[in-house]
């Protein structure tokens, strides 16, 4: 027994000389429709209650478990294949704050095609009903509807590249931006960056593997050109599965350079402390001597250095040679250049090595 | 001989009117169970005594080594072939401090499904069981023993979602967490959530593997329409696993995450170190000397600087042109606010690192 | 020709009744046994010299290549099939101070095993051998030369699991140790698992393999029956390798968790380091000043305020404020309590995130 | 309908005998001239309109998306087959400031091969051209349409290796310079060299699917000797992403090793800052001690050090004990000369490790 | 037209009853050699002209790709199979100062062998010239063309195992080192180590596929005896990737416990330094307040505590109070003893992290 009430679908009937598209029809009207022009597309654009997706169901013959899934809508994208239909579960991906992906099921047999949205709104499937309102008669008769089912998952697949450039902007950036300043939260940035790209990862992957279940296997619903066009499409996801890695890897050398950067520049902070310190820190403590008061008149042994005539003068050698004698040896040690001085590493890296190695094993004996 | 003892066990007496649930049986009336109906799932939780295991094994002539594995409760996850019946071992996961695992072993036959369990206690077949005892006729003609043993199992995969929603909760409170403030534990609770992940990972690869031997291989016992249903269950193992790798990459960001902003916390903490020290150590020194006893009595050059009428103005001038020399060249080199000043980084990197990369060309010549 | 020498060997007769073990036969004799019982087995616990492995091979029909992986004992775990008989090569493990590995080679062929072991002493075979002396007429009817084979292999790869359960002890106590108290020693424990955990690892993937040889290649000495066991042989060899790679995983896990430690406790000295030097250094600078010497009766700008009558307070006020101003603006930071004080990060971290990476993009403008 | 525009190709017309170079050809021309002469080349070195792409699709029938596929130049490398054609999609790299590519796209049918570049001037075809131009009639009579595109191929791929070349080039200056000095940019020379790396990489593993796919599939256009120059052509591509791997190595461990560089210098420093500090700290205290002014007039409590007649000898020692003894503890733990001494580590680590676990154990009870 | 001149290889005419070694042959004396003994090896030790070449490829019928890949010597090792010929390119290594490789092109026929190596001198073949030189009739007659080649090859897989065990060597001491001392160079001296070992990587890898492909595709030339013998040495190739592979784990530990360690240290070395300047800041601070020169006789307030008759000592004993206090303070968070002590951590981690993230829960409410 099938209900009267007319359901929310956009119904596109093909014909070979004209696009009549519809709304407010009953299933049993829709279900009419199918076999008087080559092509019906049932377009539902939003979530569809349980009663009409069991009458579509019963209409089109639709197994139990292919309308769960519908309902369910946090599958893998897959493709299965049933007598009468074949069923493609894929996602539409957008980025606005992040990562956002909508389930779209597909389902085309002989000469329909339905499709079912897990959300409302804006999908990237208006151009295609564009084109298809715009064709003429031409164009029309090679619209089958394994035509109009890659047309759909061609869409969907292309629908990831804006997303990937999107987050391929912000990646370079993120990566002017870690050259130009320090900031600690660049690493929460590429964190972010990172989270949406395993996003997009995780829903692309499967929908490749569909695509390559379509294309390879002996289905009779789909037509040998259409098989070319699905290898096209197949191209477009590996395409996008090499963008996201190499986005990844990105991410990940971002990361590394980061951390680089941070603990460089705690290298520097620590060599400048260092030299400060270390430049005053004994001098200081000359200082502090003389500063101490013990009675010289109660003995010729308490600071006889206040008494001398030559003794600030003298003080301030001893702090100036310390100082110099200090800045010297970091010199040397290359802080204050970066390169050390000296014998060392003039040799090739290599050879160095070497003979450090044999040194080492000396030293050990 | 067997026993006269009854056993433990819920016994289902699937038959195509009404379910029949009855404890208390002996073996051998178990036995004669079996046949009368279309499916006789014999239903043990908890673990079973030897003799008793053995005398099943006699009455449904299973293979010594499935027995050993329903006894030693550490099997992989696996599906065995055997003539007259097939052994499905898994494991159910539950979250309560940590992952538990329990084993769960099936065994069905043309019109039997025995299961044991490894513990006592709450499972994940509950739910399972009200639907039989709710089901009516019609639904009741459906149920095959592989279909029963197909039910089981799927109960047994989708008790992993909450755990993984549980786990994912747990992550992503962390994340916030280690936003919103520094703690050293934080990279202890990461590092329980990933054994936690680690250990439903152990688990479910097995069982996937199991799922796709079910339903690939030419298995005589499972119906071709079980079969779909087991594709779907396959699917659902695929996600679990997707699902746990995206919890492993979560927490080796997180890691990864936590790490980056200790190092930034570091380098933020030895900033201001070195700021307050640099700025006043030297200024310190100044004073330090000033400080000195030196008696400028007994010598003029024994610190004039303490008679002279503008002495003091003249140190704290000092004092002051250090610090603020070497606030200027803190702000120049970007300590103060992040990005380095004067001419350096204007370029973008590329361009930078190519003229560094002349520059220390040239300097080793 | 022979020698007439005796060997080393235990050789037991295992009939059809009984098994009947002896010692200190000569290689002619031994050969002599082959064929008068179902099975022979010949045990060498131990080295043995190439002479007498050159007369065996020459009894048994060996090939030279076998004999040479016999006596070279640093082959790979392997299994070869030669028209007479089969060769496996395997090797037994054992964990003192740290993970021994011995070769047992193992020759099996229509109704003889011929075992060879690289090291004398203690093996893991006694079980089998104790099962064996005791086995009555009706389990020894079921014994045949390739299930005795089995039940060898069998006993190797069960020796693992002793093993791996140290190993993971091992690893539990050191993760409680890592997290009791700080031990610069840590890592090189972690260190010392780690490389036993990959010697164990190198020798049970090639041991896996080649039990993946003999259960599916179409080998005609092993019986149907028998491969049912291999199968579950091979079962417990992939949950070893399960378990290895779960005890890697942990060990890096428990590296990276042992580096996190040392980076916050680092970041928690530092961070006391810090606050004690701020609060100090800047009041210490101040009494540095006024316990200068300039002479004030010189003139009134030399330090007047040493002749204050409020001088000693109002410098004491000055410190005091110093220091609470940075204990102030250290707690605002969130140095004191580990959450950043202020309007900062209430938002959820996304949100965050992106108003910072506006706010950086209208700064480079 | 043909236009008659003239294309901007270079034609060579490829007979047994000699090789005729035209340009300025209409289609229609070109057309003509296939089928006369073993091989035409039509050989466009820039980009194509679309208007004159069309043309060329209708005359030598290629489908719409390989025509797509030539105009839009962002395409995977790969190999389509048609009924009448191959089509060949690759790219040619070159590196000046960075990493460039180019679409390069090959279609070869039975006596013609036609090539689409994306950009116009410098390709890497020229030494081909030239080899053409020179050719004897004995090395023309073995120039076929396959043999042609494989050329074409091989230039394509032997292009990779100069660029490989100055990588590894930069990639070793790199090492000698992070052992010469350090630098904190050097970090970011090795990120930019990754990148470039990375991108060569994605450019090459296609071309290598591409090329054995060519060479392994039944494909009738290409010959058994042609098969053969491929299967060179396929290792140089193979020993391409050897290279690729190196030098993806090399990167990871010279960032590894500048890392560790970094961190052993922040070591040296921190070392030297600490002896410094820990020396001067201690005894300043003590200078600052007996600077302080409390009268001893008042009580023979208040510092009566100062009127010791050895005080200020006194003090000294106190100093130089203190600055002796942290001098010797500094040395005891290795501090000064990197070895530790005392009866530390004389065992191997390994037995050492074990000791320690032994007492770390004890002590937990 | 064939050259007369000699040219340098030794020619070994390898006769079922002895071995004829002759130098000084001219290619067309080879020539006719070949076919009247079994086998003919034709052993170029070192660099060969193009003239040469040209004309033993003219001889022996060799491709001209394979003659160019024999010139050209920086190829993959693979084989290659002609019709009348196999070829083989391998390299050899040797390790001096740092890994050199030397390409080795076999090529072997029905009853010929050529080879041809990169350079002169010192190869790994000798011991095979003088085991040929020494083979009495009895195992000459063995002896064939695939043989031979099958020798030769063994021979050089045979000499990768010295240099893997001199690399081993080398980490095994260098693992020692790193626990015996600090030293900044340990990391160079890893690295070198690892570059070695990629070069054996990337040469290793290649030789086991020529090796696999030599051993499994149906050669005609290779004789199933010959093919136990290859079997044999893929066993060897196989067993030198897990050496490598285990030796590149052991470098990437090695590098992680240096890094770790040095952390260890740096760890140590703050926490003195903390320590130190901790304990010895806050009493400076008062020795600098009780230094300040406030006139106490313009005030009562100008530091009243100089005249106090226990000022002394009461400074003092606030000075050792903060000390202690401080010291305390330390040991209870377990900077002293590597404990932290009090309440904390007596939980294990587990129970201990679930506790704080409750609390964490809470405190975010």
């Amino acid at each position: 027994m099938t209900t009267k009430q007319t359901v929310s679908a956009h119904v596109f009937a093909i014909g070979p000389q004209e696009v009549k598209e519809t709304t407010g029809l009953t299933p049993a009207e829709i279900k009419a429709l199918v076999g008087t022009v080559p092509v019906v597309w049932v377009d539902f654009d939003g979530p569809i209650d349980e009663e009409t997706l069991a009458e579509f169901g019963k209409i089109f013959e639709l197994h139990r478990l292919s309308l769960e899934d519908v309902k369910n809508a946090r599958q893998r994208p897959k493709v299965e294949h049933f007598p009468k239909y074949h069923f493609i579960v894929t996602r539409m991906v957008s980025l606005h704050e992040k990562i956002d992906s909508e389930q779209l099921s597909i389902f085309f047999g002989k000469n329909f095609v339905l499709t079912f949205q897990e959300k409302a709104g804006g999908d990237c499937l208006d151009p295609l009903r564009d084109s298809l309102r715009a064709m003429g008669p031409e164009a029309l008769c090679t619209v089958t509807a394994d035509y109009l089912a890659y047309a759909i998952v061609d869409m969907v697949v292309d629908g990831f590249f804006p997303v990937l450039k999107t987050l391929g902007d912000r990646l370079n950036d993120l990566e002017e931006e870690i050259f130009r300043r320090h900031d600690q939260h660049h690493a929460a940035r590429i964190h972010a960056i990172k989270r949406d790209i395993w996003a997009l990862r995780q829903t692309i992957w499967p929908v490749r593997d569909a695509l390559a279940t379509l294309q390879r296997e002996n289905i009779t619903l789909v037509q040998n050109e259409t098989r070319l066009y699905l290898r096209d499409c197949y191209d477009h996801a590996l395409r996008i599965i090499e963008m996201v890695e190499s986005h990844q890897t990105m991410c990940s050398d971002l990361m590394e350079l980061q951390m680089s950067r941070e603990n460089s520049r705690m290298n520097e902070i620590l060599r400048v402390l260092t030299i400060i310190s270390t430049l005053f820190i004994p001098p200081t403590f000359v200082a502090g001597i003389y500063g101490m008061n013990f009675h010289g008149d109660k003995s010729p042994l308490n600071m006889p250095e206040l008494d001398w005539s030559y003794g600030y003068p003298f003080a301030l050698i001893i702090m100036a040679l310390m100082m110099g004698g200090l800045i010297t040896w970091m010199w040397w040690k290359g802080w204050l250049t970066g390169i050390p001085s000296g014998r060392r590493f003039k040799k090739p890296f290599r050879k160095e090595i070497q003979d450090r190695d044999l040194e080492g094993r000396e030293n050990r004996k």
